[in-house]
């Protein structure tokens, strides 16, 4: 994949290249003139800080527009720092601080941060706020017009900077009196000098503060009659970007990351191997129709909907024990809450010795251990969720309960709800029993084991008593289903007999089969899906708030 | 996905289905109406069993095929498992040791373990031998004939087992005079108790012991003129399963899962957050032609050829450090050692507060700490591969060598290697600088910086001094390529000005360029190959080694 190369590289003026951004978007104050005029300044700026080697500012930028720009002895305390600058051209050795390190014990000390200018509050010619923001942790920046750093026109500067516009902040610590509203961290710099890196364009689509906004705050503004903006799931989907800023999702995606973790550390413990299985597949990974296909160089192809088999030939293969994370495609006409036509499956697969009830030890002691971990290590990113989208923390036991299927049942009967004979629970029966099972054990967070083997995949073990149910078992958290499992049959006999039965052409797994021809030890395992773990811990209400960039059936982008 | 309920699941005989696994295969010893003895035995033993809550035995182990086996009072000590008590019909309670945990400490106790029968040696009538193996470790397990444990029908079962057979072997631990050669444990087990779980089939397609060998043994073989079966690389790929069994592929593997762990480990403690991107777009990724095309709900889409644009929109998103590890597609009719048309990438993004270096540090200390903890971790590993494959430990710098492509080429020239002007450097002069390196600054291990802007991706951030250089570095083992990275643009009107120069369709790229409308900080990134770390850092030749089961233009099962 070589690009052409560029036909006339040695003309580009990339100097003016940044101020570009702001043409025609309606909103930047910067002449194409200007622009050439701060280009050359760049260049003469530029020769004079590689005489200096200078350490202590940026070393080309550029005052921002003003008319009087000249006569403002201060004006290398701010303005728009040149592309060259940010274009890898020397290192100067200054130190950023993160925001979210900024507190009472740097009271006095110069510091520099990078962020998005998230608020931007003039209070009069000679004073202004700035709210920085970097991922889950905000700033107030305090400009006051003094002689020896903030000039008037540095703060007209800082006012007419669009929101989100990326700034650099040098200033001093200083902590008031009475907490801060609306900032993480409860500190202010008093600003001294104040670049801006990149500007956004002065018109976003929606405004971070009202992405940000809790139920309660709509709850209240009703209550008053108040008028607050709504930003729709579809529009925060279509500008990923914006709405990721927000801090709920910030906190979202680190707990995801976090999920991902603890999974993969627990296991690596327990003597288990992170592997790969290729999601590029001849015939259909589970039989189902909901397959994506393609050609793969002349030959039918699928996208692997579990790695399923491909764990199996793993264990087979002499691995023992084995996970991994990985994309899962499921070509379904889902457009429920809770279906994704890709997602992230978290899939383990182990010799059993005995009983497919070793799997769910691992299950219990898992997940208990996450969620543990979750509590204990994420209370910011929790309350960051909590505060816009409320939710009951999940409760369950040090040791997670175990149903039978026919146990469940009995409950949803004694109930009143009514499910077909050796039949599959539908969502709402699901939604049902875990208010059951909460109620009467006091956990959210349960495992049903024995299902009737009518409802499984094929390659699921009947139980050694009655072929009419499996060893198989599925999780739920909070009414809903999160992890599927298993004891597999690993003879190459039973299984084809499955197959045929279960309707699948047996020719287009045959060497999934053949790999039990071996030598295969039983085994069993389960499949996670990392997008409704998190989603069900933290109680939300659609798995598109727990997908980066979600794709269902209609959405394809971004 | 529900499959077709299984018509008439009570009649299904359950017992008789292991033992369907020997016939046709022309080697199983087991008649039918045999077959249904067995399982009439089994009955009644579960019924003992369950009686007893028998303890030390599996609960319906069937003495194996002997015409006088009701001779035997010691018939319970060995034979097939019913198939009933491999599907979790109960929890013994017994302890399983793992062989690689058996040693001299252990003398005199009673052990359990089960693994594959590699080796079955008969000695005599009333002696024989068994390697069992489970994964990379292996141990010699005796059977002599005595009065309380071990039967000469005991014996004869345990030699008319086919290799690869899945076995339980109870017995005492011993440690013979001398070492033993030919297994990893150096103890013996003398057996008392021998249980078949699953049988192999009798004529496997290669012998674990051939596809084992090493280079050093082909040669001895050569000068003896003794005759050595070579299982070539793709009947160990079309056999993927048994091929895994050997202890390079258990190593190889093992070190794959540990390449990823560390990167994993280094980044989450430098801030970074793990995440997904979706590997369905619309568009092609990169804007190459090397993608893999398919419907998605009657929209065209295609498989991600790197997570590039969504790593990057991340950013946008205020993650700050993002790391992804995932499947990386590319649809190119490469046939060489080192490409495959689906692998794991290893992908980095970051913001950068001045130049593109803060992201080679990142690779610098990252790899370091790597390769440190594969030497220090992965000993045994790395000499089952050097068994197999010799090869040299790598050689790197505790801070790594950066030239820039302009000091490579010189180099190259003062070699009397020729380079286009401004061009790539194909393999041929990778691998000659790679030598040029190693012998001057004695690395394996360095960073290539500033390569011209016309053979880099259109995202590319162009130098600030010359624009026909660009803000990009690759990283090589040994001679080749496993890491590019760049620092990328973040200007929008640059961005889109490089992407139409590089001949891309805007259109299909907009939701990407549009991302860094609204505020984006200077960023750079780069991407590994998974398989190819592994494989250089082994020292392996060719990259089917260190993919599970791999991918290229010819192949696309198992």
């Amino acid at each position: 994949m070589e690009p052409e190369p560029n036909p006339n590289p040695k003309e580009m003026d990339m100097a003016s290249l940044s101020l570009r951004e702001g043409e025609g978007e309606g909103g930047a104050s910067i002449s194409k003139s200007k622009a050439k005029k701060d280009a050359k300044k760049a260049e003469k700026a530029e020769k004079a800080a590689q005489r200096q080697q200078a350490r202590s500012r940026p070393a080309t930028a550029t005052a921002a527009a003003s008319e009087s720009e000249e006569a403002d002895p201060l004006s290398s305390n701010y303005g728009d720092i040149a592309v060259q600058d940010i274009q890898s051209k020397s290192i100067s050795g200054r130190t950023w601080t993160r925001v979210k390190d900024l507190c009472a014990d740097m009271k006095d000390q110069s510091v520099l941060i990078r962020g998005a200018a998230q608020v931007i509050r003039p209070v009069s010619k000679k004073m202004a706020f700035l709210v920085v923001r970097q991922s889950m942790s905000t700033v107030q920046c305090v400009l006051v017009v003094s002689k020896d750093a903030v000039s008037p026109h540095m703060v007209r500067f800082a006012t007419s900077l669009s929101k989100e516009s990326i700034v650099d902040v040098e200033g001093v610590i200083s902590v008031p009196n009475e907490p801060i509203k609306g900032t993480s961290q409860q500190v202010e710099i008093q600003v001294r000098k104040l670049y801006c890196v990149n500007r956004a364009v002065p018109n976003l689509p929606f405004n971070i503060e009202d992405a940000a906004r809790s139920e309660t705050e709509f709850k209240k503004a009703e209550e008053t009659g108040e008028q607050l903006v709504r930003v729709g799931q579809d529009t925060r989907l279509n500008y990923r970007v914006l709405d990721l800023r927000i801090p709920a999702n910030q906190a979202i995606f680190r707990i995801q990351c976090q999920v991902e973790n603890v999974f993969r550390q627990f296991l690596l413990s327990e003597d288990f191997v992170g592997i790969h299985s290729p999601k590029l597949i001849a015939g259909s990974s589970e039989g189902g129709a909901a397959v994506f296909k393609l050609d793969y160089k002349g030959q039918p192809a699928c996208l692997a909907q579990s790695p399923q088999l491909y764990k199996q030939m793993t264990i087979c293969g002499d691995f023992g024990r084995v996970f991994e994370v990985g994309p899962v495609f499921r070509a379904e006409d889902s457009y429920t809450h809770r279906h994704l036509c890709e997602f992230v499956g978290l899939d383990v697969e182990m010799e059993i010795k005995e009983h497919y009830f070793e799997v769910c030890d691992i299950v219990d002691r898992l997940f208990v251990a996450m969620f543990d971990h979750l509590n204990k290590n994420c209370s910011k990113e929790l309350e960051s969720i909590n505060r816009q989208y409320p939710f009951q923390p999940l409760k369950y036991l040090p040791k997670t309960l175990r149903l039978t299927y026919d146990e469940g049942i009995q409950m949803l009967k004694e109930a009143g709800v009514e499910i077909e004979p050796m039949g599959d629970l539908n969502t709402e029966a699901e939604k049902k029993l875990g208010k059951l099972v909460s109620d009467k054990y006091n956990t959210d967070f349960y495992i049903l084991t024995r299902y009737p083997l009518g409802i499984r995949p094929f390659y699921t073990m009947p139980c050694y008593d009655d072929p009419a149910y499996s060893n198989s078992f599925d999780v739920f958290i909070r009414g809903e289903e999160i992890i599927s499992g298993a004891q597999r049959i690993h003879l190459p006999d039973l299984l084809t007999e499955r197959a045929e039965k279960c309707g699948i052409d047996v020719n287009t797994i045959s060497s999934y089969i053949d790999s039990f021809r071996y030598g295969a030890p039983p085994h069993g395992g389960f499949g996670v899906g990392l997008e409704r773990v998190v989603m069900l811990f933290c109680g939300l209400n659609n798995i598109r708030k727990s997908s980066l960039f979600p794709r269902d059936p209609q959405r394809l982008t971004p």
